[in-house]
């Protein structure tokens, strides 16, 4: 018999990481994953990665609480307004001040050490080089130091097998992401892309929420999320 | 006025990072300590931290609660008993299993995170390639790959000042590290490096009490700490 290949995704409530866990559960992997509870303001995420680790039947879901607003230092975090309908020129320049300082890092950090005692040889993460928000922990190249740090940092590394960082999603649109998804039967409407939602209500005006939006049009599918302004 | 230069530290409440603080604040930088509270056995080392930053006057001190419990696969974080009274060569084979998967991964991403929203661009930590446990996570190959990774995940990184990890322990023996830090004025009577203590008695048959010991020994110097078994 086959050994069950287990991996580690981390999960956040977005469109992304829900659709990450349908490519790994596609490709036969036995899923684990991890959440955060980092004091972000757009806290409903959790709830909403609790919903697709049940809704795609994954082996198991753990939420880690963090306390990232000790720090401060980020408008997801700190008491710092979230931006509004900036057009496409001003989300592609400079480090949005939504950007979480390190917060990728963190979280694959955690990966790591889930992977290392389940005895797992692969992490997941939907991050993305395209449809992206200038978070400097979302580049290829930053993957790539990880995925060195990680096979240096850990006993897998010593003992020579190796551990791979699954970026599935880094050289998609958002549009290739959502029709990948719907391909593989994601329930989109269980997901949640806002920064500063109202209620279950999406704001539609923060970069995140413009990012999903075009990415739904340029699908030419309905986007199943409300909106507050739409 | 020549601005302070801010550095975050990792500070344990063992005998080395406390040796770090004075030798960072001894080339003048502003030292920002971070403990973590992540449920280890030898809990009593966070109170000496404490005692460590009041006594060395340092800038700031935060201990972070994490919880590595929740993944346990370590002799120090879940119940599996501390190996005793190792030889040097059964030491120096293997990884032990007091180590804690990612730990300093983990560990300095907080770092990062915090020497990020406090625009500081060194970060020390007290790792050793001689006198050490074996620990994948304290090679000096470990922390280029970290110091990499961290120019590649923050804003720093791409806006390119460069950020440094800085190791002054790496390349010395235990009882250089004690003869450096007895001269910089630490008091040791306020570290502890013991695995198993008793109380406030440190157990003297651990790795890290064996280390410690012979190190103290070959400093020709009194070790201040309690031991239950001497």
């Amino acid at each position: 018999m086959k050994k069950t290949k287990k991996a580690v995704i981390l999960l956040s409530g977005g469109l992304d990481s829900a659709t990450v866990v349908a490519i790994a559960k596609a490709k036969g992997f036995e899923v684990h994953a991890l959440s955060f509870d980092y004091g972000q303001r757009h806290k409903g995420e959790l709830k909403l990665a609790n919903e697709q680790a049940k809704i795609q039947k994954i082996k198991d879901h753990k939420t880690i609480t963090i306390n990232l607003r000790e720090f401060g230092g980020s408008a997801l975090t700190a008491n710092i307004s979230v931006p509004k309908n900036r057009s496409a020129k001003q989300m592609s320049h400079n480090i949005p001040i939504t950007y979480v300082p390190a917060r990728n890092t963190i979280f694959l950090s955690y990966a790591l050490a889930y992977a290392e005692v389940l005895d797992a040889k692969d992490i997941f993460i939907g991050v993305n080089a395209l449809d992206y928000s200038g978070y400097p922990d979302c580049r290829p190249e930053y993957i790539v130091a990880f995925e060195s740090l990680a096979n240096l940092a850990t006993k897998s590394g010593v003992e020579g097998s190796h551990l791979k960082i699954h970026t599935p999603l880094i050289n998609l649109t958002k549009a290739q992401i959502i029709k990948k998804g719907l391909a593989l039967g994601v329930d989109y409407s269980k997901t949640t892309s806002c920064y500063d939602p109202k209620g279950s209500k999406s704001c539609g005006e923060c970069d995140s929420c413009k990012l999903r939006l075009k990415g739904f049009e340029k699908a030419r599918k309905i986007d199943p999320v409300k909106y507050v302004s739409r």
